[in-house]
């Protein structure tokens, strides 16, 4: 005996999410199987739901809803010589909760890596250009994540966007806040010490 | 910004499901986001499906699709007289995989554990008391898990069912077939020196 149509298919499609292997999926599976229906319903309404009404906005790729542009593209208060270059949409949400940016943003959807079959072509970046060149972007701050493909990422676009005579940053690499000297790597520490900045004592 | 109601509310579905965190559970939510609908909806449609199609077995409540008894419970050529009664509907798979048991069996659908709230009435031991007082049973092979929960849902199932006059027994505990005694923990090796069989050679 094995399982049933209906519960391969359900194990099946629960193992292809990513970081469930095939024992998660089959607990994963048993656990919906067990569970109250309307529970069980809801998430399967939930990924319909989703699907239908969430797509990317038309101009920064963001996650948008209800509407061809996102709700940061809509909305006119945000700076837009001020852009904020992410790989994922879940980063737009990181840089939002610090408070600290009031401009607008670009999605990569993605970082490059060749390795992975990821390259130019497969990111962004001919749409980030567009809007370099159309709108009056004065700053590209490119906040990819500071491991290998994110830098390899923020390479490229300077080479990119550099000729067109937009200013381009990169995200402050260093400690962690509330972190130890003691326990950080030296890669990080590192980098700190590259980055370190003069302590302005006030009174000059 | 945080996420939409719509996205949030396919994070915390998805963040219900066991052995998937807060973490876990956005990353599956963006993958399904950014996935080819008709891929996000055969994971909405396999869970609606199972949860429509799949029930539990009236007699042994392990999984039932499309009636009221199992497809063992309905199979003639099983045996009655053997009872193997495990924890969970995916310990039968594992045990019919061995192709070593033609009897019946009987889903608990857990194990006794006061500390979770299970406790006698949250099994399904009334059900099985009734199945060995009514079908002509003669053993019961107690296929819990050899692990502390397991072991006190044996003793449990001892105790009630002695009395009924049934033999009840259970799986050997010992050295997995292909281990290393170098590197069994002592509660196994000890186990495995407690169950000890005699050698026969055969001749005598």
């Amino acid at each position: 005996m094995s399982y049933s149509v209906t519960v391969q298919e359900l194990i099946d499609q629960l193992g292809r999410l990513p970081g469930i292997g095939p024992k998660s999926a089959q607990r994963v599976a048993f656990y919906l199987l067990k569970a109250p229906p309307e529970d069980a319903l809801r998430l399967s309404r939930a990924i319909a739901e989703a699907k239908e009404k969430v797509s990317f906005c038309d101009r920064c790729f963001n996650l948008s809803e209800g509407g061809e542009e996102c709700a940061i593209c809509r909305d006119p208060r945000r700076e837009s010589r001020l852009l904020c270059v992410v790989e994922d949409s879940q980063d737009i949400v990181a840089v939002e909760r610090t408070q600290e940016f009031r401009g607008r943003y670009h999605v990569l959807q993605g970082a490059f890596s060749p390795i992975d079959g990821i390259g130019v072509d497969q990111l962004r970046v001919k749409e980030l250009m567009t809007r370099v060149g159309e709108e009056d972007v004065e700053e590209v701050i490119v906040a990819t994540n500071p491991n290998l493909e994110g830098e390899a990422t923020a390479a490229l676009l300077v080479k990119y966007l550099k000729p067109m005579g937009v200013r381009v940053t990169r995200l402050a690499s260093g400690l962690p806040v509330g972190g130890d000297l003691e326990y950080a790597d030296e890669l990080t520490l590192g980098r700190a010490l590259e980055g370190r900045q003069l302590l302005d004592a006030g009174d000059d």
